[in-house]
């Protein structure tokens, strides 16, 4: 199936809000194996969106529409599809009755306009939005489908998972249902990922199974996804995918949930072991810290930072003696190594944590260039130190540092003795 | 003058890349009188793009067109462009020797494929592409402007701004010059600064000046724009409105340079005054530190900071007694306070400053609320504490929070009075 998109708004046309639903739509389509052929975005003119709806139903079965659903009267949509199919309105019962339910319990008097989101063509299958007020519809005019949905991304992505592709999956026939999986990794690049730790996948490559590579600024994600006719029929061609990639990858792997990040995996972690953290930082200058925070519930585990940028501080308050500043320098393992003691120690800690490296632009040497970075690891039973090197953007420097520190912190909890990247560490 | 957008590339449609040049090329239409009628991306095939160059001529005077100018045989845009327009290739010499030069200088050897990126329509002008290696190409046909560009967004814009918009001012007639102010504001919300600190501005807003509002995660900016026949002129035309939003708002302006971002303009007011600074974080967990420490050079005028995200290590570290963390709690101006001096004294800078509150989404009370700040500030002269009251979101608290010390920093050391959002201060 063939399928172009339009989305109305004059909004998007002058660029005050980039065109993300048109990314979505073009991705969700394609991994259902529809293939988006054109998109279009058009001001709310009845005139344009009547031209385009002709024009893209000689080049496609199938028209996702969005936006111009809105009660104000610069929204075009519904009445233009009216016309174009030929209709009259008629009240979505359900709606009103949803509309009057929210209205209501929010204490706000209802307007004209707000009860007219309830009137919708006679000519089109009501989807219903329990996400929002505007109903989408799904019309079938001259052989081609015709799908109106709201703007509001969250509104839109709700009704096409929901409403949508249940329709789309009885037209396309068999391959009814969809599964997907997520697994999300870290510590590693994408080519060592997808070519030495998971290998050769061909044969679970069967038809209907796919996997793509998600790169993220917290890992790489895997997404496994699956057609069946129904969702256990689609689980069960993908399973021996996700079973070879977890028996394959499994140190790697932070999480199977989608969207979940490093920091929170590893707040669970500490969590389950009723373990405590506390930093020392210098490089990251409190991001470290600042990504741990960024998990509700972190006060928990998280006791505190020591964000030592000058060297004096160093020594003053992490006890990092000033012969090792001068024999080794502040990026070195043996600071590192000093930092996370520390850290631990001074902050009343379980586990001690720090980052010292060159984030750059300036400040790199050959011996010790931009992007040299070394942490430090400390919990009382072990104490080591690990290198590595970055690039030369000192935002990317900082961040890459802060994950890179969650992950050996991931590591050690959970039992894994190669360190992201497979760096060597120094025992402290 | 009316324009169409055709973005071309397989990577758009299904969705790989977010559209974030049809967005940026309707913005810039839009500021330059130019009007978007429509936005069409297709792949890259030769008979979708022929069809909408046609389609597109009809209600618009004006095509850009982006991508699909690279040197693979994936990409068709330019033979497309060859054959609708009936022309024949050419070589472009300072495009060869362009090419040459930066392969010599990298020491790579020229492959055919990049020397054929100097093969063009003799049916354009070339747009010399300093930026990238596909020049761009300006095609007048049967009453309509075609401008083919490359898909990289800084090649693109680039060529927009130094290389169309000159053809096009000359095209529209006398406003050939554009003249372009930005002006960056913190501490004060958009409808404020708008309605009431900038005031009618009605009699300054003459032909062809422009006032745009632009929210940001720093604050508020400014955009005025104004064209002329000479940047001169438009420039005159501009500064009327810029002096009045000076004498008006003077006060909450941290930067007169696009994309300026207030950590580096606190930066550069510490380090012509001399004056280094250090932080004392619990609410932020280290974003405050972060986010100086993302200025190069901040170890100039960054010393560190301590996160004591325990009411514990406020009391170790920070020397916060325990009888005030009881009597007034850790989220209190009393707290604020001892936390700023000590961060100045503990980490021997001249400036302290403190953030202590409740980032949510627990943790709240009727009392203390979700979003409730209490800021810290010493320097030696002034000790001050002051309250904010923001929202649920607990990573947005922590931005603001961080954001709004630095402003408040920010106003102290250009002599400012009033605190960011007219927030009371309480004297230590």
């Amino acid at each position: 199936m063939r399928a172009s998109i339009l989305t109305i708004g004059n909004e998007l046309l002058i660029g005050d809000i980039i065109n993300t639903n048109a990314a979505w739509i073009g991705t969700f389509l394609t991994e259902h194996d529809i293939e988006p052929v054109r998109s279009v975005t058009v001001g709310d003119s009845e005139a344009e969106i009547v031209h385009h709806l002709r024009d893209c139903a000689k080049v496609s079965e199938l028209i996702i529409i969005t936006g111009g659903l809105g009660p104000t009267h610069d929204d075009v949509t519904k009445h233009t599809l009216l016309r174009y199919t030929g209709g009259r309105f008629t009240e979505h019962t359900p709606t009103r009755e949803f509309i009057e339910y929210n209205f209501k319990k929010r204490g706000i008097p209802i307007s004209k306009s707000n009860l007219g989101q309830a009137q919708v063509p006679d000519t089109c299958e009501v989807l219903f939005n329990k996400a929002g007020t505007a109903p989408g519809m799904w019309f079938e005019h001259e052989g081609c489908i015709l799908v109106s949905l709201p703007g509001v991304p969250v509104e839109m992505k709700y009704l096409m998972e929901k409403e949508v592709w249940p329709r789309l999956a009885q037209k396309l026939g068999t391959n009814g249902s969809i599964f997907r999986h997520y697994m999300q990794t870290a510590g590693i690049g994408e080519s060592t990922l997808s070519d030495i730790e998971i290998g050769d996948v061909s044969d679970k490559l069967i038809e209907g199974v796919q996997l793509a590579f998600l790169p993220h600024s917290h890992g790489v994600g895997l997404r496994i996804s699956s057609t069946g006719g129904t969702t256990e029929e689609a689980r069960a061609k993908a399973l021996p995918l996700i079973k070879h990639i977890r028996s394959k990858a499994r140190e790697h792997i932070y999480s199977e949930v989608q969207g979940d990040d490093l920091p929170a995996a590893v707040g669970r972690l500490l969590e389950h072991n009723k373990k405590t953290i506390a930093t020392a930082e210098s490089c990251t200058g409190g991001l470290l810290g600042s990504m741990i925070t960024d998990v509700p519930g972190s006060s928990g585990w998280y006791n505190g930072s020591i964000v030592a940028y000058q060297n004096e501080l160093k020594t003053a308050l992490l006890d990092v003696p000033e012969s090792v500043l001068k024999a080794h320098g502040a990026v070195s393992a043996e600071t590192a190594l000093i930092m996370a003691k520390a850290a631990a120690e001074k902050l009343a800690a379980d586990i001690g944590l720090s980052t010292t490296g060159i984030a750059g632009p300036g400040g790199g040497s050959e011996e010790k260039p931009v992007g040299l970075v070394w942490f430090g690891y400390y919990d009382g039973e072990r104490h080591f130190a690990m290198r590595a090197q970055f690039f030369k953007n000192r935002k990317m420097n900082k961040e890459r540092t802060a994950l890179v520190a969650l992950d050996i912190t991931r590591r050690v909890l959970t039992g894994v003795t190669r360190m992201p990247y497979d760096a060597p560490v120094i025992i402290g």
